[in-house]
């Protein structure tokens, strides 16, 4: 795949352009930080718009739910799909109502959806996924049986048509409104892990494992 | 409205039942403490998702942003829209991979959204999104220029066809799992706001405001 990623007329970015970011690195990061997409699709011209986890491997994005799924059971055909991916960073209060604004990172992919059918891929794609939500858990888990395998499809979608879109820093107001008399800033908005709650039928000797402790999205370069 | 919302073929949950919720003061619960929508449109068979802030007001759901957004000039149509809110409460760590879960509560709307064309509607719709986000915001502020308003649509989504689904509690695994020898439970997630980051050139004696020093989405009842 090109590290850089030509706009098409669909994904090139309207609005706000000096905000688009086209380049394969910076929406990798996003999706890596994040680990909730939004995923639309088109059913009888009705679109619907449904939150799930997904994961990375290489240039493609999987998904993963229950085969029964009106979801699943609409994308296995093949069908034109768009994936977005939003980090909330802050909330910037400008002096004038109108130049409010968010900060945020967002990537919107677009694509078709196709069902993982090789056996390997979809447990590396599970994996995947898995490793991508919460690093460290899989390998600690009861291991999927055949039967739970066959009740979960899989599906890939290629990065291949994207763009994302940064809002950062502080507020951007009008020359003139600087001399209006209100507070203006950023409220920093960030998800954050609480303490782990452990299950009411541990086994003697469980204890809290460090990547439940220090749960965090924050990539430590 | 009726206070209940008798599921449509589109909006009855078909994966996991149990955590379907139809009735409407759950939902407005959750879009009251969630502000950022997905908005999923179709234009040429073609569905896109795209992250925004929004506002309730009554029944009625509203959408901003500019005239000129290729979202906002499809949706003036009146084409039909989904728009999802979704909030994460945590991650669920069962004994099996298969079982593991996430905690979240989220609203879809199917509808139609329409251009709102009455401009007291619209001003009235603004302060409503704003109060929303930012309750206390919108009177400290720059009120909003004709030309301002002139740039900004503003789009009206009945909350007619609507479906709420909540996960919430702890891990479930099958009862034969209970005796695998690993850690279980849930990592609680939250959205947190830190301390306000006031901008370099605000006015003497202009504080952090209350709205901004103690901004939660939590309702304290």
């Amino acid at each position: 795949m090109p590290e850089s990623n030509v706009p098409t007329a669909r994904t090139r970015v309207v609005r706000e352009p000096q905000r688009a970011v086209y380049d394969r690195a910076t929406a990798y990061q996003i999706l890596d930080e994040g680990f909730i997409c939004h995923v639309g699709f088109t059913v009888e011209g009705q679109p619907y718009v449904i939150p799930t986890g997904y994961g990375r491997r290489g240039d493609n994005l999987y998904l993963h739910g229950s085969a029964a799924s009106r979801m699943l059971r609409s994308l296995e055909r093949g069908i034109p799909v768009c994936v977005t991916v939003t980090l909330l960073d802050g909330l910037v209060l400008a002096r004038s109502i109108f130049n409010h604004s968010m900060n945020y990172r967002s990537v919107v992919v677009l694509g078709t959806a196709l069902l993982v059918d090789d056996p390997q891929e979809k447990l590396e794609a599970l994996i995947a996924l898995s490793e991508h939500i919460l690093p460290g858990r899989w390998k600690e888990s009861r291991q999927p049986t055949e039967k739970e395998l066959k009740a979960t499809s899989v599906l890939r979608l290629p990065m291949e048509e994207f763009s994302a879109k940064v809002r950062e820093g502080g507020v951007i107001d009008d020359e003139e409104d600087y001399a209006f008399p209100t507070w203006a800033g950023v409220i920093p908005l960030q998800m954050v892990a609480g303490e782990p709650i452990s299950d009411a039928r541990l086994l003697p000797g469980q204890t809290v494992p460090a990547y439940a402790k220090g749960y965090s999205r924050k990539k430590t370069a």
